[in-house]
């Protein structure tokens, strides 16, 4: 399976690092819109001008696009997916359905297939969702995200005057999570669900106190939170703060019975050292079950709710059901 | 869609209250080897003896076999697969290839989907084994049982001279389960991974000390492990053990990214009430899969492993796009 990454960020780079993890893959070229001369990786294989990609078209079985959702993707994946099976990372909740039809519509017109909306959330989170949900309609769901950086929540504090740097962590309240656990299907506030950290660098002269203020009371962002603010150096935030670990839960607690008086608990949970690489670990495993049901003849936009997880495993199908059923 | 029961037990009362929670379902008959007349259920629907469930072949849309994996799966499926779609639960994990290849026979042969060994363990914990192995392929698979009453091992005790009932709950080892979370890959032997307590009542005159030593030592059952062993009354037995509760663990360790120095940890917890009706629960989902995949033409033995997400959910594609992705 000869893989294309088109954008060498993060997500890029970890993509690279994935495909050495699975022998039946490898990398055939990176395509992107800087000049290819200043993109350095980690393979020997050629850096491509996107404006060049037309000549790869047969070959590369699947092109992995690593730009981001707010303007790649909605331009990239219809754009790609009449070319090539594409998979994206596409994580704009509201615009998905809008998302699927365009890229429908042009990976039918290129008999490909392409994959939206892969990664842990959404992704395998969306997964654990639909799993839970089926086998417990009588039920509640519940997802915290961290401990983890937001980005989202970082640029909105950057925004702020006065401000020259910032990191913002979303972390779960521990009462919370024991709460759901426990089978009590809680009715929780944004406030008691999650706590957001702030780290902040201010430019010389600017006034903390009023910096403070304005990230507390920060309408959607911040206000419905219980928010704390720390103002370190620097040096500091980049030796301390640089990381991109991140994580999560998603439980769903249900009943079933007579009178509903049992009770379950269906929870999902994610630890990451390196958000992008295992965004881009995910990736790749539905890069595989992409260019299968392309080689069955198959074409469309799918989402992981369309893809049986045989298709994501390099083992064989006895394999699985000796091994891992 | 009318689902058929075969066998009335813990679980086949099960699968009788999870059709009531899904809208799409109605119940259409239970189906016992037993004298029908002798058989409360909690439906308005015929209890009918197996001798005359030929009858039934236009009536049923899909067969739910609720027997046990020792002697009745390994015959009903195959049988049934013929006739009916069917869902089982078989759970013999090393018998599995050759039950497969059975049943996918008889189901080609009648035009049926069958898909075997549904439930939690295999099942959703397999699904759990599977995803994280495709996303994580260098790392290490965990799973901790429990609490919960081990039937197997209840059943080792009661056959020691001088028991007259006992139950064996299965405990994963809190210190194992964090040192597994904590990304350090740990090699555990059987002794670190679970405790089994058991609690057992006497035959008037028996030996306690030396019931103790022989369930303590008793090869595979309990050698390999710390075995705590409580002799109670036969009330006390029945009023706190007669609980159907368990649970688990199936957690992925894995690394990623230049020089492996990431770790991720990927973790699928149940903690469920009733085991029996948390299992009817995921067998009725997979009875909606199995009328959807018939309906398209297909036919064959299945598992959990081949079947797209979105055949087990009530709500459109369109609807799990928009809410749940």
């Amino acid at each position: 399976m000869k893989i294309g990454i088109l954008g060498y960020g993060n997500l890029g780079r970890g993509v690279e690092y994935a495909i050495k993890e699975n022998s039946d893959m490898e990398l055939a070229a990176v395509f992107t819109r800087r000049d290819p001369s200043s993109v350095k990786i980690n393979s020997n294989v050629p850096v491509v001008k996107i404006s060049e990609i037309e000549n790869w078209k047969n070959k590369i079985d699947v092109l992995i696009l690593c730009g981001g959702s707010a303007t790649d993707l909605p331009i990239q994946t219809p754009k790609f997916a009449g070319m090539f099976n594409v998979i994206d990372s596409f994580d704009t909740h509201a615009k998905i359905p809008e998302h699927f039809s365009k890229v429908d519509e042009a990976a039918k017109f290129g008999n490909h297939i392409a994959i939206i909306s892969v990664g842990w959330d959404p992704g395998l989170f969306s997964l654990a969702r639909v799993y839970s949900n089926a086998v417990l309609p009588d039920g509640k769901d519940y997802t915290f995200w961290g401990k983890g950086v937001s980005q989202g929540h970082s640029d909105a504090i950057r925004r702020i005057e006065g401000v020259k740097d910032a990191k913002q962590y979303t972390i779960p309240v521990k009462t919370a999570l024991e709460a759901v656990r426990s089978g009590k299907n809680p009715e929780l506030t944004t406030r008691q669900k999650h706590i957001r950290e702030c780290f902040v660098v201010l430019e010389d002269g600017a006034n903390a106190a009023e910096v403070e203020q304005k990230i507390k009371n920060m309408p959607n962002y911040f206000d419905e939170y219980n928010t704390t603010v720390n103002f370190i150096s620097e040096e500091e935030l980049l030796k301390n703060h640089s990381g991109l670990a991140h994580g999560g839960f998603v439980i769903r607690s249900g009943n079933t019975g007579e009178n509903k008086h049992h009770n379950h608990i269906v929870e999902f949970r994610l630890k990451l050292d390196s958000n992008p690489e295992f965004t881009s670990s995910v990736l790749i495993a539905y890069a595989r079950a992409a260019y299968r049901l392309n080689k069955e003849g198959q074409s469309g936009c799918k989402t992981v709710f369309d893809i049986p997880p045989a298709y994501l495993s390099a083992k064989s199908a006895e394999e699985l059901r000796a091994h891992y059923l």
